[in-house]
């Protein structure tokens, strides 16, 4: 079986590029289950009822978030209420949403779990310690486990994919908004990619406008970024081929669409 | 002109890497200079003079450092008569070293630039400021500037690339030890990559042994960290082809050896 | 001579305490010069020149500030034209505003300095070399220099004291809003306190709801934080009596107002 | 009853300033309980086992630690035998030694709790909610508790003040190195102080040789830091009154001995 992974989707360059390449993707690559990383999805800054509901019509089956997961207030009127949605599971308890969340297709199920990494980040609990406990959670019923870990640090994360490597069935980063090109299948069957990078503006800074960065580093001063919206665009993303019975990963290839590397079909 | 540029050398596993593969690797690309990042050649932590002659033996042109550039105490005996080595350049004046070099190929010159980072790294000098400063200074010798740009936030490594295209001929990210699969050649002429990733263990976190930095993660104790020797090994690095005359990029290439990727000539 | 500083004045609680407390405190003491840290000023968030007028209305010759510096917009319309407000000096070359100034008070000069840590704080320009800068200029207009230091780390602090110790009259540290108790005047005759504390509410936490901080605490949601006013208030600050040839301090006392240390004329 | 609580020993200097005055300390306020933080005892870096003894044979009750509990390796021999010593509770589960601890003095138990704050220091489990459990497990034994919370942020240390206003006798903060003048007993009978302070060097910066630190902030490059040996010394603390049946406190007085304040009978 495959999936299919997008990262960080930004604002409505970002949607743009979803609306338009899912369905080609979909068509190349024939994944049974997408899942896209939302925490951007709102002009930078979190995600709306409509757009979640936007990314299932127009094919995922789950999104995933990060430490923007609260920037739109509304948030909190719709995520417990979002069965497809996950935040990181290592918010305190209490914390509105979930972790982790299970997609049936055709019979077979698949967990997704989000957590957030520490270091570089604000003190929530341990991600893993956390990540332990969802996947025992999870094995009950699937052996199909993609986790999502929005994290900063290369350290942190590649220790999460040596931690979990044989575990789960996919470890892949998101939050740097930039694709690395360490993309493998760990020694017991995990594939790993410290990030899968970001899908929204091409010519920009993570997706925001370069001139409010650029004057960020260079003055010090509050600059109010600005999603860039006239540029051109990206998608970003990874397909990871998994064994239906064992959970085990096969294969991970990357997905990087922009004007130096455009689609193929 | 084509430059050679091979990330951050961890240990012996990376020294090693290098003796192999950098004549291959200059057979295959033909590069008229090679620059090494070697602020974690000695066991991860700075660089001794015998390994700084080694690189230059196995024919690297000028070696690059970053925020473990003092790890080494031998090093303030050495860095000031190290004709080809640099450091970052935004270190507060009176640092040891110096922070741009020139190399003479044939008559041509190529000027090499080292900066830092400030996000999520020490506060020193203001990395922007310093590297205009020593670009006006390599200008009036060469066109053909290379950058290495030793930094942990994607943010302000792409806004280092964003701020240098047209005046640099290449932007090269160091310090994450995690190769991007960002490498382009901006509309201006300059080749840039957020990261390119790291020289030494493969099937380790970020060069040291896994089991050391999981500990870690999940103890917060003191632990102490060594590189990985017994398990297999990488080079990564970069190709950009530059015009000598105007210094402009026309191309780069991210070169990515492991067993994964195993080199092909 | 004598100098009266007023730390952190933090809103319309902070404002009142100093209109209502400021004319005791000059009877009391009879302060030469007064100067108020500002920062927090308007609402916990910079200053407006509205409130800059006031305190100089009321009786204070500078006012320092910090890094909430630019949080009130129309603070770049009128810092330029502001002469008797400073701002970090530390900031980079080309900020709005300026980071040293000379109050002349019946023929006699004082010079007054800010600073801003880097420890725990956005990194800007070396507060330790801009402060010798400063001082040079100072010096050949006055021996009287009084140096607000904000900064985060008690480390940070305590170094910039024993730094200046013989250079300047006085080093006050402000910024954690909680007034320390190392109050002294070093061997060489620099009169030193790590935070002169905070002027505002005096049942909140830093002057802000303590609800919103516990909330911010427990969750790790985002919180929005309002300046306590339902509370009882304090005001913090210090006295230093200087020699006016020499510019040596030869006392510090603290000045602590609250209803657990009421007013004593 | 009485709690004498002594500030972060820092070194031989701190531990000769326990020596010489912890008896006349005992002498004067008549404590009950004598705890002391200790931290930094062996040269600044953790504690020993001979240590550890010295301070219950010099009077001590129980030895709080903080983020340099770890620091003298052979801590991990003694510290789950040291049944007057405690270490951050909120260190995962699983970490040697414990974080609650209880005394009796002549039939009253006293319960002291360790916790660590998280913001600029490493991220570990929540203190908040950690307290909280201690508490409750305390509460079934004694209603007088006393809190060394060992944390940064001014903000985070009166949060957990207020926090637990009313549910502890005291909190103290440490780790700062620096006494705040801020102690009170808050409105519903919780004494308390954000840092009590250190002992040790009187004119060093923390406890370390100031050339040092300031070598440090001037060159970013790597110092070694040693305890100031040859200067003066201070001795930091807070003695607090609580009544016995409720726990609540009715006093709190700070300690600070030094050659600006000196000790008075
Ligand atoms: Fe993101
Ligand atoms: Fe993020
Ligand atoms: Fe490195
Ligand atoms: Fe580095
Ligand atoms: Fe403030
Ligand atoms: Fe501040
Ligand atoms: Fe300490
Ligand atoms: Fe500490």
């Amino acid at each position: 079986m495959k999936i299919l992974f997008i990262g960080d989707v930004v604002g409505s360059p970002g949607r743009d590029m979803v609306q338009t390449y899912l369905p080609k993707l979909k068509e190349k690559y024939r994944p049974n289950v997408t899942i896209i990383n939302g925490e951007n999805a709102a002009a930078g800054k979190g995600i709306t009822q409509k757009i979640y509901k936007q990314f299932l019509e127009w094919g995922a089956h789950v999104i995933t978030m990060g430490n923007h997961t609260w920037d739109k207030k509304e948030i909190f009127e719709f995520i417990d209420d979002a069965n497809n949605m996950i935040r990181p599971a290592n918010y305190p308890e209490g914390t509105p949403g979930k972790g982790l969340t299970f997609v049936n297709i055709n019979g077979t199920e698949i967990a997704v779990i989000n957590v957030q990494g520490r270091t570089f980040l604000p003190a929530i609990d341990d991600p893993f310690r956390k990540v332990d406990e969802l996947i025992i959670q999870a094995r009950k019923r699937t052996a199909i486990i993609f986790v999502d870990f929005h994290a900063e640090a290369t350290s942190e994360k590649q220790a999460m994919g040596w931690h979990l490597d044989g575990k789960v069935s996919a470890v892949a980063g998101t939050h740097t908004h930039t694709q690395t090109a360490d993309e493998r299948v760990l020694p017991n069957g995990t594939a790993y990619i410290t990030d899968a990078g970001m899908t929204g503006p091409y010519d920009a800074i993570l997706g925001v406008d370069r001139e409010a960065v650029l004057k960020k580093f260079f003055t010090s001063l509050p600059v109010r970024f600005e999603i860039d919206k006239k540029g051109r665009t990206q998608l970003n993303g990874l397909v990871v081929t998994v064994d239906e019975k064992s959970g085990s990963a096969s294969k991970v290839e990357r997905i990087l669409i922009n004007d130096d590397h455009p689609f193929i079909d």
